[in-house]
C-alpha cells in the first residue's frame, strides 16, 4: 500500500516537536501541507498555507489530515475537514466541549471517515499495563500530583486563560486520560476547588475529590501550574494492597516498589500506527470521558480567586 | 398484577403536590412508606422515616422508589437503594455530574433494576408533538426564553446557591431536556455567560448560543431568576420557514400559528405510567443529555458577577 498523504493544521510547538518528526519517519504516512495562519519556519510540512480551507481546495490528494490548533477552532474545522471527506487526527483535548463530541462523531459517522481522538497519555505501555493489572481490582487509594510551572510551559500563550482554554485542565486531562483508561469503575468527582486568577476565566490549579467505593476510600488529584518543579504522578493503593506509582507520567510504572516498565516516550509513533490501523479497518475512536472529568469539575467546584499575576 | 409497593425519599414541595396525588391516583402503585430528615405533615406518603436507610431495613416489602432530594445527595442514595435491590424514579435533574450518571447506570445494570430519570418537561404531547414534525428538518432559529422570581420559585431554598445546585439551570434544564428531545441535531453550546450573585456558587441568569449548521443560523437561549413575570417559551423556526412555539412550556404548542396541542400538565401521570411499563418490561431510561448542555455552559462560560442580593 502507498502512504496515506497527511496534511496538518496547526503548526504549534507540539506538531513541531511531536507530530512531523513521527510522520516523516512513519512508513504509512506522507506529508503534503501544512497550515498555520502566521507563516512557520520549517522543512517538515510540505506546501505551506494560511488558510486551511485554501490547503483544502488546492491540495484534493490529502486523505487525512491531523488537527493540532488551540480546542476552541478544532470543532469548526473538523466538521470542513470532514465535510471535505478526509479522515481525521485530532490532537488533545479533542473539543471544549461535550457537544461537540457528539456532533463531530455523528458528521464523521455519516461521512464514513475515520476520527481519533489522541489523547496522547493513554498510549503508553506504562498505562496499558496499569490497566491490566487493575483490571479486576478495586481501587482503595489514588493520588494524582500534576505540577509544572506554566511560564516555562506555556510561554506567552494567552489562549490557555481564555473561555474554552481550560487553564491548568489543559495539563490535568492528560492525567485523567489515564485514569479513565486504567480505572476498573467510573472516576466520580465529588468534589472540586477551581483556583482562578484576576484576569483569567480559566483555574492556575484545581483539586478534586472522588468517589470511593467504601467510605474510608481516599481518591485525591491536583494539578498546579504554580510550580517550580515539574511532576506528573499517578499512585494507586488497591483494597488488596497493591501499590502502583507512575511518575514523569506515563512512561515509568512501579508495582510494589519495583520498576516493570521503563521506556521511552513512544506516544506519538504509537498514536500514528494506530490512526494508520483504524484507517485501513474503517474504524474510529473517540473518547470524551476525560473531558467529562473536567465537566463535573465545572459542575459541582467551588472557585476561589488565585492572587497569581498572569 | 398487584400494584408496586413505592416509597418516596425527599417531602419537597414537588413530592408533595406532584407524585404523591399521581401514585395515589395510580393503579400501578401502591404507597408504603417515605424518608424525610425533618417530619412532613402529610398523610398521603404512608409510614414516615427520618432516615432512608432505616426506612429500606424496616419496610423490606418496598419494590420501588422515587428519590425527589436534592441532586447533590441522590447518587449516594440512589446507590443504597439499588444494593438493595429496588427500582428507582429520580426526580430531575437526575444527578450533579456526569460520573454519576455513570455510576448508576452501571450499578442498575449489574444489580438488573430499572432506572428511569424523571425530566418532566420530556413526558409531555406537546414535546412529543414537536419532535415528530422537526425529525426531518433542519433548525435556522432557535430562541428559548426561560424566565421567573426565583425568590417567589424558590422561598428559602438555599441549596440553589450551593455547589451542585445549578442556580437558574435548575430552571433552564427542563428548556434542555425538550430541545435535546426534539432538535433533529445535537444541541451544541458555542458561548455562554454566566451571572453568579456575590454570596452564590451558581448563576442567578445565564445566555447561551448554540451552534447552527450554517453560518447565519441563531439559536439562543436565556435563562433569569430575576424576573417579575414567569415564562417558558421556546421558538423554533426550521430551515423551511416552519414556526413552531411553545409557551407554559410544555403544553401548549402552536405551528405556523395555528394551535396544535394545548392540553392539561399529564407530565407526573405519564412518568408514573412509564415508569411501570419499564419495570415490566426491564427497560432503563437514564437520558444525561440535558446536564451535559450545563456542563458544556461551565466549561466555555464567561464568568460575570451579578449584583443581586440573595
Amino acid at each position: 500500500m502507498s502512504p496515506c498523504r497527511i496534511a496538518v493544521i496547526g503548526l504549534g510547538v507540539i506538531t513541531l516537536k511531536r507530530h512531523l518528526p513521527v510522520i516523516a519517519a512513519s512508513p504509512d504516512f506522507e506529508i503534503v501541507a501544512g497550515a498555520n495562519r502566521r507563516p512557520v519556519e520549517t522543512s517538515m510540512c510540505g506546501r505551506q498555507y494560511r488558510d486551511y480551507r485554501d490547503m483544502l481546495a488546492s491540495e484534493p490528494s490529502i486523505e487525512a489530515i491531523a488537527i493540532c490548533t488551540p480546542p476552541d477552532v478544532r470543532c469548526r474545522i473538523a466538521l470542513d475537514v470532514i465535510a471535505a471527506g478526509k479522515h481525521v487526527l485530532l490532537e488533545k483535548p479533542p473539543f471544549s466541549t461535550l457537544g461537540e463530541f457528539r456532533q463531530v462523531r455523528l458528521a464523521a459517522e455519516r461521512a464514513g471517515v475515520t476520527l481519533l481522538g489522541a489523547w496522547h497519555s493513554q498510549f503508553s505501555v506504562a498505562v496499558e499495563r496499569a490497566r491490566e493489572i487493575l483490571a479486576d481490582q478495586q481501587v482503595a487509594k489514588l493520588r494524582m500530583i500534576w505540577r509544572e510551572d506554566v511560564t516555562v510551559s506555556h510561554p506567552g500563550q494567552d489562549w490557555i486563560w481564555k473561555v474554552g482554554g481550560f487553564g491548568v485542565f489543559d495539563f490535568g486531562i492528560n492525567g485523567f486520560s489515564i485514569l479513565t483508561r486504567i480505572l476498573p469503575d467510573p472516576l466520580v468527582v465529588r468534589a472540586a476547588t477551581l483556583r482562578i486568577p484576576n484576569r483569567s476565566q480559566t483555574p492556575i490549579a484545581a483539586e478534586m475529590d472522588f468517589a470511593g467505593l467504601q467510605g474510608d476510600d481516599r481518591l485525591h488529584a491536583e494539578m498546579d501550574w504554580r510550580s517550580t518543579t515539574v511532576e506528573r504522578t499517578i499512585e494507586i493503593v488497591t483494597r488488596g494492597g497493591q501499590r502502583l506509582r507512575t511518575t514523569n507520567a506515563p512512561q515509568h510504572l512501579e508495582v510494589d516498589g519495583a520498576v516493570v516498565v521503563d521506556g521511552e516516550n513512544l506516544e506519538y509513533p504509537l498514536i500514528y500506527d494506530r490512526f494508520a490501523e483504524m484507517i485501513a479497518r474503517g474504524e474510529s475512536q473517540l473518547d470524551e470521558l476525560p473531558l467529562a472529568v473536567v465537566a463535573d469539575a465545572y459542575l459541582i467546584g467551588r472557585t476561589l480567586t488565585d492572587d497569581t499575576i498572569i
